[in-house]
């Protein structure tokens, strides 16, 4: 039951309409890693620079997850990003990107990242994401992207995403890569490239699982007050992944899929909540549970026979 | 078990990416009691021209729909409406709107539409839809509007919206009418405004229904193929509303506000997979049986236990 993330570990400044932060633990790698910390061992692998504290990796370890491969490169400054949200809190705007020690980054894992039983490759250079992939011996393998990659190496996108067990992306980003409007159509173009799974992120409208010829779909947790939608889709991919990587990796179940979704979309509803990592820091298990139970409560309803008028 | 709608009934020319029609039945009101005579007795409220002919009745007859308060404007062009849609949609593009006998229309309703279980005040200008909601004893009454209504009769807009039982409305339009970019904050609002119901319409994410504290939320159904979005909204609330007549409509329980927003979900579904009303005039029961039934299966998920790490 281990799941390994390569990913950017950054440094975040985020500004919303309700508040700001300077400086905080931020990147991809960690948002998933802390959301599936909940149900597995986690292995992160990304590079860190000297300003990498010891109280960042507290935040990690205070989950149980392995900073092992965490590469601090010594003189190096950690990636760092800067962005802001509007009222719309769907769209990020990105203000400031410094790669810093993220622009060669040349990921190597060892034994243990190596022989987990999922892997998720985050949003970084297609690419990396597959001398990843070739690296490990994961039972099912995951990536995230973005439309960065859509644009500028769309080759080595599509080259990547053939080796991948399961896509998770926006549904817009979707759409772009396949050049299919319909949802749907482009879910079943990606699954001809190679992918037996596709996930469509569709920030506050929830996600939609494609699996073989079955579809399933769950709103988002209604939140009256998001604070920071940063790192949403990946504390999703956190819990959906950290599920599955508990209950049978290799061949999940549609059960066990559709569990894994509600799993990622309790995760990522708490993620949200506060800014940066600060609400998944004191998440506590039962918090989790009950929110599952309630977001299956807001989304079931009882079918009964009726009598329709022909 | 009736339902009586008010709004428009329309000539229709519509392009998409895969087709187009120059000329075709349609209108708010159209859409609505065809999905509603699935399920109840249906009633329609609205002024046509010279122009409108015997077989445009006649879809409406062969499902039952009772046309005696369709108002014959002797010298009168029907509602007129031209528009297209591009790849996205989910977005409607007006390109000509002739309102006709519409611009002079002073709905009257006949006993038979008066005494009605439940009232569906389809898009028209908020004073309109308070007179013919003051003319009505349904036992529950709901209403669209559109960020036309928003934008240049607001207060008469929140007049309406203070005598009805449910609003419909897009969840941009929700957002835009209370400025409220949460929507759980924005329909909370509106039902400190009156209405005991709110329904967020969210195009092809679906919909969710907001009641007393109560959340519910569905996706779209997932359509490989969507001709023409026109009237999908409609066909949701016929469906609806529709199912809401036939059970119970005085003080609707949760359990069948879920049912009938499955198979306001399902209806809408239908109408789009071809022009205008193709699809609907042909529909059968057990073709909205299955979709309900398969809906169900797409968006229910079992939860257990599950041993998360603390």
């Amino acid at each position: 039951m281990s799941v390994t993330v390569v990913g950017s570990i950054a440094f975040d400044a985020v500004r919303t309409p309700f508040d700001e932060r300077q400086r905080m633990l931020g990147g991809s790698a960690v948002h998933f890693a802390l959301a599936a910390s909940f149900f597995a061992d986690v292995h992160v692998v990304g590079p860190v620079g000297d300003d990498f504290s010891q109280s960042e990796y507290e935040v990690l370890h205070a989950r149980g997850v392995d900073t092992a491969d965490i590469e601090r490169v010594p003189g190096g400054r950690t990636f760092f990003w800067r962005g802001h949200y509007d009222y719309d809190l769907n769209v990020a705007h990105t203000d400031e990107t410094q790669l810093n020690v993220f622009a060669d980054f040349a990921p190597k894992l060892s034994p243990a990242s190596r022989d987990c039983d999922v892997l998720f490759l985050a949003n970084i250079q297609p690419d990396l994401q597959r001398s990843v992939r070739r690296q490990s011996n994961a039972r099912f393998v995951a990536m995230d992207s973005m439309n960065l990659w859509i644009d500028t190496a769309r080759d080595a996108l599509r080259a990547a995403i053939a080796e991948v067990d399961c896509l998770l992306l926006n549904d817009a980003e979707l759409r772009m890569l396949t050049g299919e409007p319909s949802l749907p159509r482009a879910a079943r173009e990606v699954m001809r490239w190679g992918p037996s799974h596709v996930v469509a992120k569709q920030g506050e409208y929830g996600a939609a699982l494609f699996a073989g010829d079955g579809f399933f779909a769950l709103p988002a947790f209604p939140l009256e007050t998001v604070l920071d939608p940063t790192g949403a889709g990946d504390s999703f991919a956190g819990g959906f992944l950290g599920y599955l990587a508990a209950h049978n990796a290799g061949s999940p179940s549609e059960d066990v899929l559709r569990r894994a979704m509600a799993y990622g979309t309790a995760l990522a509803s708490f993620n949200v909540e506060e800014f940066g990592t600060e609400r998944m820091q004191r998440l506590s298990p039962d918090e989790i549970t009950d929110r599952v139970a309630e977001l299956r409560r807001m989304t079931t309803f009882v079918d009964v026979p009726v009598a329709l008028r022909g």
